[in-house]
């Protein structure tokens, strides 16, 4: 990669040709005009935006063109939306090697297969050597809002469950683990997958008694039941012993001294469910391939408000607070 | 900046509290939610996203913040289309002063505000020190197509005429200078602008002539000018002497050896009109603040096709390539 390749001229569209029309082709991308007509839409969209920065940019179990498609896919997907668009901006260092470039596309071209969202407009930038670190992407997502769908972290009331659809940590871990930051031999692999599809099982089964879904991401579980604690200025209840958390990341994670619910997940849902919904919702994850290990985790109660806290195996409480520190920086 | 307020935890709250949230308020952001829910908007829609990594971050006429709305609002505008909504993804470098974060988010804010604008879904992302330049930025932008309007590069025929809404090149040589790159006194400002209101104005008055509208960024007039040649398939003849070229702008091109039409442009608008048309567009785009200088400055041949040439001043004729090389990297 040269800077020339960001010069907006020549380069730059040899490049765009090559790697990204090439790989990404369909008829709302393929005018390479620097906007996109989309097909009009009936009903409310949704509007994600997230940038990727994690390193290193391949690791087991995916790489950042796979976490660009299904980060903002899950983002939307969490909103109540049925992906359709995303955007793709990318910021490349100067000297990157085409043959990685390549590769991530190809790889973000069947992430985005696989969530049946289609790129339909991009940008790219090249930067010094030193001014970045490999790539950096962004991608900006567009969803139909699922008719009737009702979703919002204030909507959280005392009674209502908290549902996990896996084991928690694994990304957190496979990256750590790639670094090398870790002595630690391990299989852990990235959970790195779209959840549309789950979200869609289980919105079809359930919907009506779903309060709220995130993806906990950056900061892990621990950060978004937070988010939604303050959000609906309610409590919530951390059963420890129900949490489901592999052992090979439980281990990097006493090795660390963090704990693996504050640790990033690409592939996880969480899902706040009326308590008569709990079972039809427990059991539509389980349905699905990305939620077979899908659990209750805990629920909603009404004191104290504005806070999270794990009832412990040995009986007792602990306060389970956002992320604090950086621990675990460039993890997406 | 730290590395923490890039964690996803609670001093990436405290940022995005602190900062977008409060410079950027309007119900649909509010929620700070992962996703953001438009209201149901008629007619087609129009998506297009760009990163931006201008050095310096200020300069004359601008910053990045004003920059990373104006170019995706003209990328909106010049498809036909009204913006309506951006995303706004930041990636900073540690050690990136909190102050100069709240300046560049207050300017974006007020570009915004001049184009009409919401920032209604965000990211943001903290790399190590060496591992950016300070802060890039993404947007990506939502808007909505303007009934009847049907504009496509290669819409263009022979005898349609091309204006430019004003003199060319200032953005090149206000950042050039601000980089002390050149030698040279200049007061010579960016012309970043948003060219949403002016695009209206012309296509109220001309819309059923105007073929084609492009914003000459990156590459400048003359990469603009070649995409229409090649997706039209026809020859593009440019009358030099007609080109607005501020005087300071040429005598920094003479230094550099570079020509004025490679210079990158970001509130600058070029139409290709039919010919019946082109006065009633003249006329319009001079009405407005932002096209006080417009001129017709070429018009489309049909041969030879897909090439873009200069008509000199000394009656000769030249070819008017894209930029090739890296004269120019991170004017944007």
């Amino acid at each position: 990669m040269t800077l020339s390749h960001g010069s907006g001229g020549k380069a730059t569209r040899a490049l765009v040709e090559a790697i990204f029309a090439a790989e990404l082709a369909n008829p709302i991308l393929d005018p390479l005009d620097d906007a996109a007509l989309l097909p009009p839409a009936a009903g409310g969209l949704v509007f994600t935006t997230d940038s990727y920065v994690v390193k290193p940019l391949f690791f087991p179990g995916g790489d950042i063109g796979r976490l660009a498609v299904c980060g903002t896919v899950n983002d939307l997907a969490v909103a109540g939306a049925t992906p359709l668009y995303l955007s793709l901006g990318v910021i490349l260092e100067e000297g990157f090697p085409i043959a990685d470039l390549r590769r991530i596309v190809q790889s973000l071209r069947q992430a985005a297969d696989e969530a049946g969202v289609r790129v339909v407009t991009g940008d790219t930038k090249v930067v010094e050597r030193g001014k970045a670190d490999g790539v950096y992407l962004n991608t900006a997502g567009i969803g139909r809002l699922r008719p009737g769908a009702q979703l919002a972290a204030a909507a959280a009331r005392p009674g209502d469950r908290v549902l996990v659809s896996g084991r928690l940590g694994d990304h957190g871990v496979a990256i750590l683990v790639a670094r090398a930051e870790l002595d630690l031999e391990s299989e852990v692999r990235s959970d790195t997958a779209p959840l549309h599809d789950l979200v869609a099982n289980l919105l079809d089964a359930a919907g009506a008694g779903v309060r709220s879904l995130k993806d906990p991401t950056r900061g892990g579980l621990a950060t978004a039941l937070n988010e939604i604690a303050l959000a609906a200025d309610i409590g919530i209840a951390v059963e420890e012993s129900q949490v489901p958390v592999a052992a090979d990341v439980r281990g990097a994670c006493e090795i660390l001294g963090i704990d693996p619910l504050h640790l990033a997940n690409e592939g996880k849902l969480l899902a706040i469910v009326a308590p008569e919904y709990a079972t039809a919702a427990l059991t539509a994850l389980r349905a699905h391939p990305l939620g077979r290990e899908a659990a209750i985790v805990g629920e909603i109660v009404s004191e104290p408000r504005g806070m999270v806290f794990l009832r412990t195996s040995i009986g007792g409480h602990r306060v389970l607070d956002m992320l604090a520190g950086d621990a675990l920086p460039r993890i997406c």
